[in-house]
Parts: C-alpha cells; structure tokens; sequence
C-alpha cells in the first residue's frame, strides 16, 4: 500500500465507487482517477467524492496509476484491459473485482504479459443495489475478499493487493481462480439463480390471483431480495461461470427430489432429520462468520 | 370482540403467547387462561404476561371460554379438540392458527358440530423462532392473517373472528381453505423446502471445505434462514399440504430446467429477459405490500 499514491478506477459504480471512498478516506495523499465512458456517471462519482478526477481517455487515464482497479462486469474486463493497456507502466498493478475469476485471469494475465501484474480480487460485499449513488467508504468492513493467486501471480503485487483490500477492512482469503469459481457457485451463484426462478414462478401466481401479494411476507421477501440484482451483470455471471453454476444447480436438483420423494411418502421423522441437519448446518456457518 | 371476555389458549408458544398478550393490552377486562400438558411452559406464558392463569385440565380450561384459540402444531389441532370438546359451551368460538387448512378445518368443523363454531385462521407473522420467549403484543400489527370460510361457517363466529384479528393489528384476508393451501404453498411452504434443500447442499460443501463459511455471506444468510425454524412443525406442514406443496415444488423446477437450459446455451439476451421479468414480479409484489 506503501508505493501506490495513483489509482485509477475503472467504472465508478457500486463496487468502484466504494472502493475510491474508503481509499481517499484512509490515506488522504491518494490521488484516484475515474475513468469511463459515460462523462455524467464519471461526474456523478466525482461529485460523490469517490474520485479526485475523470476522464473518458481510457490511455491518458492509467498513464501515471500505480495500481488500475477494474470494476466493470465481467463479460467487459479483457476489452477494458486491451483500451488501456498502451497506457500501462511497466509493474503497474492491476486487479478486477468480478464475481468470475478462472477465465478472466488468464485473459489479463496473457494481455499483461510484460506490462503490469495482474491480480484477480472478488469482494464478497455487492449487494442488489447498483451504482456510485449506492456505494459507500464501509462497504468492504468485515467482508471477505477472495484474491486469487496462479503460477504467473508475483508475489509482490500479491502482498500489495492483500494490503489495499484489508486497509478498506476486508477479510482476505487466497484461493486458485478455479476452487473460486467452484466455491462462489455455491455460496451465491446458485443463490441468484434459485431467487430468481422463485420470482419468477410468485410473479406468474401474482398475475393470476393479486391475493398472493396480501400473503407473500417475509420469507418471500427475503428468498428474492437478490431477484432485484442487476439482469445484465447476473447473466453475464451464469455464463462465466456456467461450468460450476450447473454442476451446483443439479446438485440441488437432487436434493429437492429427495425432499419431494419423503414429502410424498409422508415420511415424517426422515424429514425431520433432514430439516434437523439443514438447520445445524446453518447454525454451524452462521457460527463460523462470527 | 364485544361479547368476548373469557378466552382459552391451548398451546402458549410463540403465535399463542403473542394472542395472549395482545389481547390482554388491547383489552383489560379480557381473561386469558392458558392450557397445556408442561406446566414449566405454562408458568413461564404467566410470568410473560401472556395468560392470567394456566391449567393442564383441557377440559376445565375451556369451560368459562367464549373462545378457545388452538395454537399448536396443525398435526395436533383434532387432537386438541377432542380433549376438550366435553368442557365447550354451546356457541363457543373456535379457531385455529396452523399454516394448513383443508383436512384441519374439515376434521374441525365435524367434530364441533352442535358444540361450537369453527373458523380456521392462519396468521402469516410466524418467525423462525419459536416458544413464549419470543412472543410479543405487535407480532401480528401490519402482517395478513388469513380467515377460511366454507358452507359451514356460522357468520356471527366468523364476524367476530374477523374483528379479533383486525384489533391485534392484522390485515384479514378470506379465502376457502383449498385457495388457501394452494397460496400458501406458493409463497410460504415451497420457500421453506427450497431453505432447507439449500442449507442442507451448502453444509455439505462446508463439511468438505472450511472456507464456504467464509464466503458464504448475505444472500446465504437470508436464503436459509428460516432453515432454523422448527422442524417438527415443518414436518407437519409439509406432509399436511403435500398435494399443493408437491405441485409448488414441480412447477418450481421447471423454472430452473429452464434457466439451465439458457445458461448451458449461453443465451445471454434470452437470460437477461428472464432475469428482468423475475425483477419486475417482484417490484410488483413489494409495492402492493405497502
């Protein structure tokens, strides 16, 4: 954290907008740049105070940054990469923040052979929300970010971006772009996706019968919360990680059919050993968090 | 509620324990008694104030009672009648508060014939908690509580019934007990099965690797958490309103069939679509409640 007093942030939204915030507000002598493509969001961000300055020259815009975050959607990242990269200083840092990490690392880590050091971050504090006017300086307090490290990581760069990401008070957690990719599938992914097919099918029930607002309460509430997340961002991430998401979205196939069969045989005490099970597992990460 | 002074409440958990001290604050010269086999329990609703007095005697408890709220789990509703059916008074208002209606109201209604009346209710402002401990006056200020009613509704009951659940705060909704199950299943029953299924795959993982507790954060949290609710009563509910709830659960996997389907294709647009659609339903949904 030492060395870097320029950074440049690509897409001030939700997740670069607080990261600028919570950077300006721990070390006053850094200098952060906006940049993008949409000069009234840009100033939306400055005016915020998530960034010092803006342009919409993507080159122009990285050419003095010692550390360049992308927070742009995934699908976005390698063509945000390729814009700026004659900009780039030789060993400049640069991380992503997407929720999709085995591809994407190796794209940036091959366009930035020879240029900067690539290192792949996810900061497990998103939320339904979107936008500069969302984010805030305390987003990242006692979240988990995930940074992933490969054979081409260097280990320098590695060490810096641990310490920006516990500096804005993120816990962090080392992992292989692939065991990630598999993990998050299963803690969110598949979450985003099980919330929107139940929005889904309520919304169809909704349109038949306007009763079932009066009595969708607070565990639809809650179960769909993240149904309201960003389509585009969400769609992009199914895709990028379709691989995991699939392999997770069966699994719990299954265990809805093993659900079903005891419902259907009325099998009361194996369900209640089921539920029993469900329950102290989640007591157990519940547990675990604290 | 006018004619109402003496009112028994069988099983002084977390929905009869709330009854009980909403009425008494609404209404001081109202006389709840508590009834039920632990006298631990029972001694423990008196000094929350949810009961004036307590009694293990079914039939003595219902004697004086104008109406008898049965609060216990719905396997347990026609067992609870039949202990107490020889101290009812003619006339006596008799509800329940389960979450199934169909077979309970239908075993009700036979069984009072001639002794009192019958109205099944179903306030929907349960908790994953449960127990008197947990009980409180405004629990049910501003949820919905559904009333049933069929041919052999005695409307002066069902009147009263209806003023009962509007003076603790209540939104009332009627509806025959078979629309009834069917709309719960949809927005309650099938959200828990989806809980329990989703709490049970992610401690599995857990169990395999540490790290999920650490990543598993808010969309996790507030997708399993009514995982923790009592397994017994879900148990219960789930085998009670099987036919509902068995078909809940087969339209809700056609839904992820399908997101599937998109996702494997990579059809981005067609995803985005679906997402949006899901986003709408739900907008729709949270307006209305309000």
């Amino acid at each position: 954290m030492k060395k870097i007093k320029n950074v440049s942030i690509v897409g001030v939204g939700l997740i670069g907008g607080s990261i600028g915030l919570a950077l300006r507000k721990i070390k006053r002598n850094i200098r952060v740049t906006g940049i993008g493509r949409n000069t009234v969001k840009l100033a939306r961000a400055k005016k915020a105070g998530a960034v010092e300055k803006f342009t919409t020259d993507f080159v122009e815009g990285v050419k003095d940054a010692d550390l360049i975050i992308i927070a742009v959607p995934v699908s976005k990242t390698s063509e945000m990469i390729k814009k700026l990269i004659d900009g780039i200083k030789t060993g400049t840092i640069v991380i992503d923040v997407g929720s999709v990490k085995g591809k994407v690392v190796k794209e940036a880590e091959r366009l930035l052979t020879g240029k900067g050091h690539f290192v792949g971050t996810h900061p497990m504090a998103g939320s339904e929300r979107t936008g500069v006017e969302n984010a805030k300086a305390g987003l990242f307090q006692g979240s988990t970010c995930i940074i992933t490290e490969t054979r081409k990581t260097d280990k320098e760069a590695l060490n810096a971006v641990r310490a920006l990401w516990k500096a804005v008070g993120a816990n962090v957690l080392i992992l292989d772009p692939e065991t990630h990719d598999r993990l998050v599938a299963e803690v969110s992914h598949l979450n985003h996706v099980l919330a929107f097919a139940l929005a889904s099918q309520v919304g169809e029930n909704h349109r038949r019968n306007e009763d079932i607002s009066k009595i969708a309460a607070g565990s639809y509430n809650d179960m769909t919360r993240i149904a309201t997340s960003s389509s585009g961002i969400w769609a992009d991430i199914c895709i990028d990680n379709r691989v995991a998401l699939l392999k997770s979205i069966s699994n719990y196939e299954k265990k809805l059919t093993i659900l079903k069969t005891l419902i259907n045989k009325k099998d009361k005490s194996a369900l209640i050993k089921k539920f029993d099970r469900a329950k102290k597992s989640r007591e157990d990460i519940i547990r675990c968090q604290k």
